[in-house]
């Protein structure tokens, strides 16, 4: 069943789904059990308490829907807003892209803000939207804390600070598919009122639970939305709470313990080392790319993000084929360019359960890989960039002092 | 992270989740991998090939939604039908309820025709109703063809006899939730529109695949659907199928490579002694029951399910005691009643990968439970009653003659 | 690579290997690590002293090798006397048979004291031998405490009695492999010089480690030993244990995490709760074999082992072919006859980590296969005089009160 | 119970135990059987046959014992050997040392060939002794194939060489621990008698399998060899070869099914392309040690060593030291120096399944514990060197063509 065996590790630098540590793969390693038995709800229990963490957040309600990142989006959406509703939603690059296109099926009122791909949000043109919104007409921002396609961070304090400052009560809705967990994310600061993740995302799960978290005003919006859903209705979830059995249809049993295992990792760690771990390996990639005298498709330092580095190939090169090439020779897995960057970049992903040693060994990779394909790389170049970095800033492993 | 060790191994007979091979959780522990990879597309091709033997396909298409049963009936709904249109569905129990409570959310027009819980669906009246239907305002038939609540089975060949009697073009919907894989299903030959189940049902895999199969004549449908949902969309799975890379999100790596496994080890044993391995556990838990002096909460012999038998318990006892028993003191999971049967009835799931000896331990189990809480059984006389009738039909096994 | 697969669980009662609880897979689902690196020697080092606890020792010296059962009866053998020594060795069944046999190889002078396969050890005999041994020329006594061919346990506290009654300095050196963890088994207050069991037997783990607890007076012994050794020799496990790098060479991993989790789940039960487990499961099965009008191999109560079951079968069946057919027809695994009594006996294993309704599923399947075989059994007897001793006794699961 | 838990994976390059590939942690991720089934000897013998290719011998018998490299020693020793035989025996470093102290406590005659650590078997002095040993007191000659505390890999053909202008009768008794699957390695042609490795190096497994090839004249020395051994006895396993049931006593159920994995895996590659695999990785590892300005503790290119390679540090710097931090700080576990080099040398392990950008992370991570502990080191410098080499050497990955 292994179609395509390769001698070692898959090096797997893909934006998600991420490796998976041991230890977690351990605690999934189980038979079902009966969902209705004491022993789920207890572990159930902890798990909404605890991962409000993730989110920095002490007020929110959480939820672990049974889904993928797109139904955590259209949880998000058809929870708190009504047909109808208009929203202002950011278009920076193909996840965007495809919740925008979410936004529009569902019938929502999209104001869409868009912005070249490699470029942040463009948050003048929201100033500008809630200066003449008097009206409130605009009941929600949608914004992704971290475009994946493009390895672009959007700065969601200053949107919660443009709110503030016209006193728009429009809700902030935000995915955080590629951030949580990961990049410093500060829900109850920011005033976010739906934050979204997916499991297989910096937890280092598979695939399976959309995790939310939902602001005491998003709940209160849940109230009156007249949007159509059931699967993904937070009031049944709700009313499963109340009860102290907590599902209103049957959770993944092995995702449950997972996610267990992988919060108690991310808090043994600790949550800002493990932002810290990020902010080093995201640091040491772009150090790489710029020693190989490469583009970062991130236009401006403020934008760059710590999860995801999208590099930009000479227009000479298909990037797909540095994709192809990666997996055919060296078993390590890169992110293909998407749509509008198609061909022009391919994505190294540097999250997620990941040291400095996994990502040196990738960067060595792909220098291979660029002079396969042409590129006049100096070898070893990008890792002695992203070492001369690292030797200098990676800590000791605070278990083995 | 085991908050309710036991010794030995927990024997799981709710009716679901249920029991996963080794085979499978061996197949399931691994890293996650790169669906953009060509390995996961050439893995899922057959997945969706092979997935439609176990609903007795060939014209049909198949999903494997990143969701549970409640999400499959969902977009079974949603991709077939347009708001307002009339569906006669049928309620016997908690999850024909259910269902009914999703499609009146969904705003469907149902026309809900109720049996007392323990009887099946009432054919007689939808004849009635198709009968007179001759402007054919009626869009679907929604009908589970087995209520996990009552242990009732109903008789979807006779649905379709009507549907052609009276020349109908109503769809039929089917929730195979507790059914397919374990029961006679026969997609193709009753003209089965939709047909749906859940990995964690009698495919024996934990919790995470909605599994649908839709006829021509269901996909045809889907695109004039006008009701809204965009996660549950077939059409957009059609679109990555056309590309060839499958999935229009990230699927669960390791589900797949578990249905993969799943489905080898259904096919090793093949799908007909599957169903008849079924009907010998049925029949023999049901042997046992009436060995005990107790009642099948289904009320007839032609409703007879083989994947969960629900055995109602005198007046004098609470039903839920004998749950709570069977896991306080056995490691033995029961189903609970559920709403008008609770209190009335447990259930005794007997779907999956099991085999005769583990149901004997389970018998035996109960029959100690009932001696506990007040009822006068004769120790070893649904084991008898069962060993019986299993001891002059187990085959030997295949492999091992 | 499952040769011969067959739905639901295999039904393991073997007296060895047994059922390895999902906690103890777990733990052993893992890469390699560097055995010299600080982690492995501190988890070495509380294995070595929690071990202890399952030999009811204080004051002995455990050792870890990685071998089977034959290769710890060696080395208890090797580093405790020297060629020619004599000892007084218990012939009783197979397993004893094949120690002398090792014992006669390795040059000792082996004074067999035999029994009918079906008694236990003759201490009468022993008792003459210890009388005239005014110049101890006897250096050791060994012994079984469980003859796993026979289902015969052997009372050491009465060779300890006899050994102080003579004030006798005779080493005691006793074979626990199918009795520690699961029988009443006191290392320092029986005064046993050195007690050894596998990993694969009552601890629930994989073959690979043999255990060894070695008295004071057995590491003295150890020091004049002249037998040769190396592999199996405790010098090289003591000069490492003192350096504090624990193994002379590498051990496996996986057991070492392995039998951490199964020495924690042994104190989460408590060890005086495992005994009363096994003692309840040796006692249903003798029950049930009583219910079925057949003979216990072992000639008296006295002997009765809570560990395995040697049953007797009528002359006109051949008991191989009970277990031929348990496994062909009812995926059950149970015990051949060996050397004397095969085609007599088959055995029922009653060990390790396994629960009530698990032994009565076997017993359920035992009476079925005795039908098959031509045996006039009343089916559900077995099943029915177990079930009405354990439905009084069974306590409820600690963790789930 | 991870007691050092670090992010990311654990870089594994000490020359022993080796990363395990997921299909065989997969593979062995399994409950106990019995191994008197028909099952488990279906498998040994598929095992028995398949294990001979590993050594390149057809005309071989082979053994896997639950034991460890230095039981494997004891057993090739014990039953081709009596005491008091002569073996010409060659010193070269911690392994061989080891041996020759088996050799010696086991009572036979060692003519021990001594070389400088760093260099290869003296087989001068091998053909001066042979040349005047009309006589045939030497009975065997004892090489280990490939030092592992020296990356020393001796020349065997030279051996049989002059075994063979000599005609001289004496056995050849090879440890191949850290070459057999990773070096080449010619059995039959070579006139090897006996060979034998561990699991836990080039195969890949946890610890636990002893694996040996006997030739038919080891096979006959066995029959009159005198040492005494009954746990490693070869007669023993002969035996329950002609019965069909294989084991003398139990065998690991896990390491069986993971040795068919590994055997596959082993098999899908090509055992040819796995030696041009670990040749790569030699190479690739030796230019980075040159590009370091650090010398190969091996003094001539002859005896460089393609699975494990020890590097002489400067008098200046601890190379436990090295050791320490990279455990600390990178999770990068690597080799001490033993004995005679502690302290000078630390090695890095490239043996099993491994690939080629593991071992450039692990390149890049030593450069950057050289800086920390104080060496002169150009960063990006090894990487660099090996890179060019594997960049132009690295195949297409068949599977993915």
């Amino acid at each position: 069943m292994d179609y395509v065996y390769a001698p070692g590790k898959n090096h797997l630098f893909v934006p998600g789904p991420v490796n998976i540590p041991e230890p977690v793969l351990r605690a999934m390693n189980r038979n079902n059990e009966d969902y209705r038995s004491p022993a789920i709800p207890a572990l159930t229990k902890t798990l909404l308490e605890d991962v409000k963490k993730i989110f920095k957040s002490t007020t929110g309600t959480t939820f672990l829907i049974p889904t993928t990142g797109t139904g955590a989006w259209e949880s998000a959406l058809t929870n708190t807003l009504s047909p109808g509703d208009r929203i202002v939603s950011f278009l920076i690059g193909q996840f965007s892209l495809l919740w925008i296109d979410q936004q529009q099926r569902l019938n929502f009122n999209v104001d869409v803000v868009e912005s070249e791909w490699g470029q942040g949000a463009n948050l003048d043109v929201l100033e500008s939207k809630l200066a003449v919104d008097s009206g409130h007409t605009i009941k929600a921002i949608c914004i992704v804390h971290n475009e994946t396609a493009t390895g672009v961070t959007n700065d969601l304090s200053k949107v919660r600070f443009l709110l503030d400052k016209y006193k728009h009560p429009a809700l902030l809705l935000v995915d955080g598919v590629s951030s949580i967990c990961a990049l410093d994310f500060r829900m109850d600061e920011w005033g976010v009122d739906v934050a979204l993740t997916g499991s297989q995302k910096a937890l280092s799960l598979p695939t399976g639970l959309g995790i939310i978290c939902a602001s005491p005003k998003a709940l209160e919006a849940s109230k009156t939305s007249t949007s159509v859903k059931v699967f993904f209705d937070w009031k049944d979830y709700l009313k499963f709470y109340n009860l102290g059995t907590y599902w209103p249809y049957t959770p993944s049993i092995q995702l449950l313990y997972g996610l267990r295992a992988a919060l108690d990792l991310l808090f043994e760690e600790g949550l800002d080392n493990v932002i810290a771990r990020h902010s080093r390996l995201g640091k040491a990639t772009r150090l790489a790319v710029e020693a190989w005298g490469l583009k970062n498709c991130t236009q401006k330092e403020e934008w760059f993000s710590d999860t995801v580095t999208a590099v930009l190939v000479p227009s000479y090169i298909d990037s797909s084929e540095i994709v192809r090439r990666a997996w055919k020779r060296y078993n390590l897995s890169l992110g293909l360019g998407l749509n509008k960057v198609a061909g022009k970049v391919f994505r190294i992903g540097h999250l997620g359960n990941l040291n400095e040693l996994q990502l040196l060994g990738c960067l060595a990779g792909v220098e291979m890989i660029l002079k396969d394909v042409g590129y006049p790389v100096k070898l070893g170049s990008g890792v002695a960039a992203a070492s001369a970095y690292l030797q200098n800033n990676i800590p000791l492993i605070p278990s083995r002092i």
